[in-house]
């Protein structure tokens, strides 16, 4: 898949999942991500364009359920655990780990919102890993 | 250029230009997808990431720039015509004329960023104008 290092060398410098996890900056950039993710998979699912907001209970949840809350410090709330998610969301999309399209299609699946989600962070969690020991 | 007419058959009912750009559900998955472009664009430049909106007054007054302004009613206040913006660019994204790389490599351009916006709305225009005429 198409990496963006060259455009964002920045990327280099995260060596583990929980810098990934813990870059608020990275959530920033992460949450205009995550928005048009959600976004493009409610115009699928309504067959009309739609633009909205991915709330952060169905991403801190997510996050929950994938297991990635262990690897963040204690006393963390909801915004702070929805900022992870889109962080490490967004440096998947970024690394070349997961393209738009793959991403979509996980979030478009049916069932629950926050499920689909903690699938992406799963899948993003074991790729992200991988390249970052450099298999 | 991957069209994805496919997942989203809602982009076959605009038959002009002023049909999207007329369309505020349209602008609305506009505004994610502009949001993302100018972020990722603003990131590539201070080599970190950064996630910000974009504007309205750029946005509108790159469309004024690019001559689209005369397709729309009068009376439209600023916000609108941002609006109208958001609508063409995402229109150009989803129907496969424009990549967001391409669009990424415009707005991340030296110089103005208005005037920026309005080289990737004119190219957009000029792009969705062929394909509607079925070139």
């Amino acid at each position: 898949m198409n990496s963006r290092r060259n455009s964002f060398p920045f990327l280099n410098k995260y060596s583990s999942i929980s810098d990934i996890l813990g870059d608020h900056e990275l959530a920033s950039l992460g949450d205009a991500f995550v928005n048009l993710i959600y976004s493009l998979a409610l115009s699928k699912a309504a067959g009309r364009p739609v633009g909205r907001k991915l709330d952060s209970r169905v991403l801190s949840s997510a996050l929950r359920k994938a297991g990635l809350r262990s690897l963040l410090p204690h006393r963390m709330d909801r915004h702070k655990l929805a900022d992870a998610a889109e962080a490490l969301i967004v440096y998947g999309w970024l690394s070349g780990v997961i393209s738009l399209e793959e991403a979509l299609n996980m979030v478009s699946r049916e069932g629950d919102l926050s499920d689909n989600i903690c699938s992406l962070l799963k899948l993003v969690w074991e790729r992200v890993g991988l390249a970052l020991r450099g298999y």
